[in-house]
């Protein structure tokens, strides 16, 4: 099966250039880079042979084969976050479209239709909206998301009006009914492969997650005149909570808790902090396990602002269901890393992707890790060749599996 | 002897109203509403027949007296913090003037001159130097002072000479044989006298201070993906730094502990922080107490980071001696206090004050607290009218005994 490694290399650098720094890629949703990168991939389907298109949330489509019975769709995201790296999202778009590559000059011809994507923002590091493409694709966009504006107040409205949009992304919601199933190969963000030295996983599930903000009232008071036992130092709290939150997730299976922002007010070196306000990031694998982690936070923040005659409230600003991937993917996915000599196990995913969308509208879905050694969403992320072109073999024999 | 209640209340008013709300007071250092107080209180002074003047630091002088032996130097600040409150320096310099025209009133003939002082700057809000008008005076400005500039860009130099003076602060400085004390009253900025329910009490030393800056350096990862026992967490790190710097300054006697400000980066509530940067506040009433608390904040914090493995490290900013006042003059506001019916007892500052200044200047000074209710540097401080003519009384006699 002719994964033509050359042409994959080539293309990394070809899509990764934009935005590029050489370093360092920033590729935001919506931008003008963004919008380079899909004429860049349009362009590669295009003289492939597949019809290509635009739709209404700016995500690219390339199809081959114009009948309309249900359409493999394989893909990932073209966006990346600031100062993000080469790999994130861009890996599974350069592969879905090797992999179709290699089938074609392999003369597959495809008994279905197949699509390959190219979701906009899935970052939602510009507009705050993560999975913004596929959540418009899906159905699962948040009310007036497209009102929501960027830094410079440009809202989602008038950055798709820009390239030439309507802007209503809503209008990009697709009938279901014309898929038969979602492939996406991404990078591991993790470090689990790379731990274990093995270059592809099977994503089993992705976690569940609830998004908060807690606020801590405490007493601004003057830093040199009032003595420890009196006061109500709300940053003090917050840094017992923060503890808390790392202690609750570890004490609990396939869990992760983070704090990622913090505030005080009024921020002066010489004042008693009067208010503080952090992020709370809960995820874990099950349901069963996000509940009980948000329980276990909430019981000890409520416990350390009694201790310390604080008050403090928690806001959840986003709450996501644990999403189980389809079994008979995983499997074929994991019968393709066999294939090319691979035995990948099958992992969850910490973070969230495009994936869950579709297999939360009914699209059975599968997702396939590459193994990243520097993590992800820094300019260190790294997919070695070989593990990439690893990756596009096993992602062209699933779509030869479901397709050929 | 004389304190006129009326006149202090309505002077008290009058002053207040510069910069102030109705709630709070606002009157930064080198503004157009600092000059504004200045102006109002040099008319009263010389209505009273004082000499006045304006140094090169824009600090405000009313001299009683023309003969050339040592003066008493009685006063304190004319600015506030943004948002403060209408006692924290106001009502020294208020007192003051109300003290010397009690005394003359009374017809007390001065047998050395009495110098009022309405210092400039004390606060440092707007241009990061505090205590500047009295550095400047007492020869302790930090180098490169005049070229400090404030949010807008504003040096002290030029806001100095849009006030018609030459821009060169250091040019205010005095020779200390002209002076044989420095007197100050002012509000106690903690809650002591408030606890106590006691108007006075007479400061017996300024606390030592270091300020510095910790920075920890984590590893930046992804939220989701990055399992508990792989992190290297910027800011759980610090938030067990946090606590340490409270437990320590927890464990020693008349000591204080601060975190103020805190940064992380990148500051995403999906990213496991990669850096945190927090301030330190370390105070205490004696120097080696600060030193002491200066190493058990360091070992922790060593600890901590090792324990985590995560580097941190410690830019100390300033270090302030502590300073005890002059015993002779701490002695005569017990007994002036005595003498006005109050049973003052003897507190150390945890604020640093200009008195510090003088006193490190080797000019013999002496403070008297006044109790506020309501902490300072926060428009509900209060100093009461009575305790306020209380405070005046007890400055008037102490001024009384060593000028009269």
């Amino acid at each position: 099966m002719s994964v033509d490694r050359a042409r994959l290399e080539r293309r990394i650098a070809e899509l990764s250039a934009i935005g590029g720094t050489g370093m360092s890629v920033t590729r935001l949703g919506l931008s003008a880079e963004e919008q380079r990168a899909r004429d860049l991939v349009g362009g590669w389907l295009r003289a492939r042979g597949a019809t290509v298109r635009r739709d209404a949330a700016a995500n690219l489509y390339g199809r081959f084969g114009d009948d309309r019975s249900p359409a493999i769709l394989v893909g990932s995201h073209i966006d990346s976050v600031p100062e993000g790296g080469r790999f994130d999202g861009a890996l599974g778009v350069l592969c879905a479209v090797e992999a179709v590559d290699a089938l074609l000059d392999d003369g597959v011809k495809f008994k279905r239709p197949v699509e390959i994507v190219g979701w906009c923002d899935e970052e939602g590091a510009r507009f705050g909206i993560g999975l913004f493409g596929s959540s418009a694709a899906f159905g699962r966009l948040p009310g007036g998301a497209a009102q929501r504006a960027d830094k410079d107040g440009v809202t989602i409205a008038a950055a798709l009006r820009a390239i030439d949009e309507a802007g209503d992304p809503t209008k990009a919601k697709r009938d279901t009914a014309g898929l038969a199933a979602y492939l996406e190969l991404h990078i591991e963000q993790g470090p689990r492969l790379a731990e274990r030295g093995i270059p592809l996983g099977v994503v089993s599930d992705i976690v569940g997650l609830m998004h908060g903000r807690v606020t801590v009232h405490g007493r601004q008071d003057h830093a040199g005149a009032t003595v420890m036992t009196a006061r109500e130092d709300a940053l003090a709290a917050a840094s017992e909570m923060v503890l808390a939150v790392e202690a609750a997730a570890r004490a609990l299976p396939d869990a992760v808790g983070t704090v990622g922002e913090i505030t005080v007010r009024p921020g002066a070196k010489n004042v008693v902090p009067g208010e503080c306000v952090f992020s709370l990031d809960l995820r874990a694998r099950s349901e069963a396990t996000v509940e009980q982690l948000g329980r276990d936070v909430r019981a000890a923040i409520r416990r350390i602002g009694d201790a310390r005659g604080v008050r403090s409230s928690i806001d959840v600003l986003s709450r996501v269901p644990a999403v189980p991937l389809d079994p008979p993917l995983r499997d074929l996915f994991l019968r393709s890393a066999k294939q090319v000599g691979v035995d990948a196990p099958e992992l969850f995913s910490g973070a969230g992707h495009d994936a869950e969308n579709s297999q939360l509208a009914g699209v059975p879905t599968g997702m396939l890790f590459v193994r990243s050694t520097g993590g992800s969403h820094n300019p260190n992320e790294l997919a070695t060749l070989d593990d990439a072109v690893l990756g596009a073999q096993a992602l062209a024999l699933a779509l030869k599996e479901l397709a050929g």
